[in-house]
């Protein structure tokens, strides 16, 4: 374990995947844009589904699972949802494959066994979950309905980066049927408030919640809620979204209900996800030129124990220091690993478990055998105690906690000192170039303006923030009236 | 709910097919065999996810996520195992749709959009993984690689059925690599072993554990090792397999280790697997005529509580009580619902928690709260009690763990008694046709007569069971020496 890491500073895209390959979090394969995760990578991943799954059942919702594919005629019926994912469609167009003629021992795709009709790998599922929905919805009574479901999806992508952008992801799709407006508007907020508290209190990454412009919505949305979040090398990035879909798709797959009063109306819908993107977010929030730094509520252990021993007998005795600390901290539900491997030195394992950004090391040596102390190291501020035997537990239990906290008031310092004001578009382009981050700005609320701003500065407008102000300015741009701010940035 | 369902003397098949719509388990969908898992359905498998993700844990394997897509140089790379899967593999071709210019708003595959490599979506994962496997290991240190993940395979199937066969299926997929034989050997026994020990005490499905004759094996594989089911109908069904893979994959994707010894030598491997599969097998094996019944672990609600009331008062009483027993056992982590919607009468509802199989239901009426009782119904036997409320926690935490057993006990006997030991061709053939089940016989361990047999009586070697005895005889069918007994049945 040599953590040799590129430092942020030289090359950040580098760094960032120099980190995702030697935390052993995942690594590419040998199909093009697809990723392995890593046992490591996994389990953040499940720490991550275990907490929103419990969030989501806690607000109503109901998991299930929905075919893989998606015969073309369902995937066009929402023709902007078609138009927005046909481009980067994985299609099945065959069932079968036979032998090579011509090669022995290879195959090739049996032409006998075409498809009658194409299948696309579902890039997202509304068409497959609105066109079975149709069946099951017919009167008032059977609303709302709030599934969720766990998932892989693919999107064709030229240019993948492991996390943040692969062909193959892993992620949840919320869908829910509602019976008017209002309810599905409120179900959008909830899911999106759902995403901002997991993502500040679990992950520990700040966000600012907002809408998307209409250019940037999902396609066939009518609104778009999102979380934003900041990254260190100044860009943004979208951490969740949240789409109050109308009418749109029940439309297109014709799915009415009878309301309480006899009307026949259509059904509102929303839909919700959350990927494993965001690991991408979280090693590009807290890490650091050491490797990656986690919060304590995603570690797969959060406490690690290397022991420093010479010999046999004292590797003995300082085992059976380290494994009662250990049972007395999974007393606590603290998840601790002892790593009493003797093949390597204590120097590499220090290193290997802050390249891994396990957030608490205990060190044990011989002195610590005499005096009954052991040494603590944090892996967020590097700071490092002496403490006694006896109030290790109170002492983890806490600073656990701590470090949670402290990640996440980090990240926000950090984040707020990167909203910049911005009236005129000379220190827009400034402060992108120089500083990066969040420019808040007053915008005319035309597409134009949004493309030309995009175009000449690669910054898109991330969001229009929930908690803007009533606020009468000239836009940074077109200098034409404009009575909020919205949130620029160049982004993942 | 009008709980009608066709007996199972009448139709089996119908009868399987009703239960799974009508609980609301699975139903259909729009895509050729590939069914939508509903809400209680995937509850169920949520259950089952759970405590075999604990299970593998506990003996040291760790998830992880490899590539939906296997690229078709890949895929045959392993000879017998892509021979095996050939002929089932969903192909694809193209990664981009583009509009059709002869139908405005339709969708047509880019032909400017072919893969120069088809990418199968993934029948089972041995070859995108030891492809990775390669790259990991290079030393004995390496070894053992024990990973288990959780995911969606498809096998192009002609003639589906819900749960049982279907394109597109949920499943885990162990892949293990090991520095010797004898560890993949181990390794191989011991998940068969978890998978009989989950199904048998979590699923209260009785299980023989056994090996697969050659023609059987799954395609790639020197050993496989099997839980094989007994469904009422008198069919096996398939449970679980555990394969012992030799060093077919290390040879195919070649996979070297370097040995404590300094020696070079191909690593040995094992892939094991359960599916969604299971859930049919569950349902052949506890449902009756009144609809699913299932075992206390699996239930998604362990208890359900219908209170029956005349107006607002009573109902308000009634829920009161209810309310009061539900936090009690849910303080004894006992999974309640109370129904206590007004729009249902008691006797619907009753029907309802029939049909789902759940197994104690708590019916309190206005007798009940004069006198302190309520009533309470088991739905395996149907059996009903009134018991004081002051009893109820300690009375259904018991008995839920007794119905647990009494479901596993009763599905034994009827096992046991379906094992037929018989010497002849005629016997087996009347047995098979008159009385079903399994046929324990002679067989001279030719593929031979096992594919004759098979073409005769649609019975197949469901397994050479682990605990047979050493016991000269004569082969069933060709009369030639035999020094063991085999299971026959016919299968799903």
């Amino acid at each position: 374990m040599s953590n040799k890491l590129t430092p942020r500073e030289t090359d950040y895209s580098k760094w960032y995947n120099e980190i995702v390959v030697q935390a052993d979090l995942a690594e590419n394969s040998a199909i093009r844009g697809c990723m392995i995760i890593k046992p490591y990578g996994y389990a953040i991943w499940e720490k991550m589904q275990a907490e929103l799954d419990k969030m989501f059942k806690a607000t109503g919702h109901e998991n299930a699972y929905f075919p893989l594919f998606v015969p073309k005629s369902l995937f066009e019926a929402e023709e902007k949802n078609a138009e927005g994912f046909a481009k980067e469609c994985a299609v099945v167009t065959h069932y079968r494959l036979k032998n090579d003629e011509d090669k022995p021992g290879k195959l090739k795709v049996d032409p006998k066994a075409k498809l009658e009709e194409e299948l696309v790998v579902r890039p997202t599922s509304e068409a497959v979950i609105w066109n079975t929905y149709k069946s099951w919805i017919q009167s008032y009574r059977d609303l709302p309905i709030l599934i969720n479901q766990w998932a892989n999806v693919v999107r064709w992508e030229m240019r993948t980066r492991l996390f943040l952008r692969t062909s193959e992801f892993l992620w949840q799709e919320g869908h829910t049927a509602h019976a008017t407006k209002q309810e599905a508007i409120e179900e959008t907020k909830l899911m999106n408030q759902v995403y901002a508290d997991f993502v500040e209190n679990f992950m520990a990454i700040p966000v600012i919640q907002g809408t998307k412009t209409s250019s940037e919505r999902f396609a066939g949305a009518e609104e778009t809620y999102c979380i934003e979040a900041l990254m260190q090398d100044g860009k943004a990035l979208q951490a969740g979204t949240s789409h109050f879909l109308g009418q749109n798709f029940a439309k297109a797959f014709d799915v009415k209900f009878t309301s309480d009063k006899g009307s026949l109306d259509y059904v509102w819908a929303t839909s919700w996800g959350v990927s494993t993107r965001l690991i991408g977010a979280l090693i590009m929030t807290h890490s650091d030129n050491k490797g990656l730094v986690l919060p304590p509520n995603l570690a797969p252990y959060q406490v690690v124990i290397v022991p420093i021993y010479k010999g046999a007998e004292q590797q003995k005795q300082i085992a059976q220091v380290a494994l009662k600390i250990k049972l007395l901290l999974e007393e606590k539900n603290i998840r601790v690993k002892f790593d009493n491997r003797d093949k390597f030195k204590p120097g590499f394992k220090f290193n290997e478990y802050e390249l891994k950004g396990v957030p608490i090391r205990i060190a044990i040596g011989p002195n610590d055998l005499k005096k009954g102390s052991v040494e603590i190291a944090r892996r967020d501020n590097l700071s490092k105690t002496v403490i006694s035997q006896e109030e290790v537990v109170n002492y983890i239990d806490l600073h656990l906690k701590e470090i949670q906290l402290a990640l996440f008031d980090k990240a926000k310092s950090f984040r707020e000192q990167k909203i910049t004001t911005v009236d005129n578009f000379e220190d827009f382009k400034k402060i992108l170039d120089k500083k990066g981050g969040f420019i808040s700005a007053h915008w005319d609320g035309t597409e134009l303006t949004e493309q030309a701003i995009k175009k000449e500065t690669k910054a898109t407008i991330r969001c229009i923030p929930l908690d803007f102000k009533e606020e009468s300015g000239k836009c940074v741009y077109s200098g034409k009236d404009s009575n909020r701010r919205v949130l620029f940035a160049r982004a993942y």
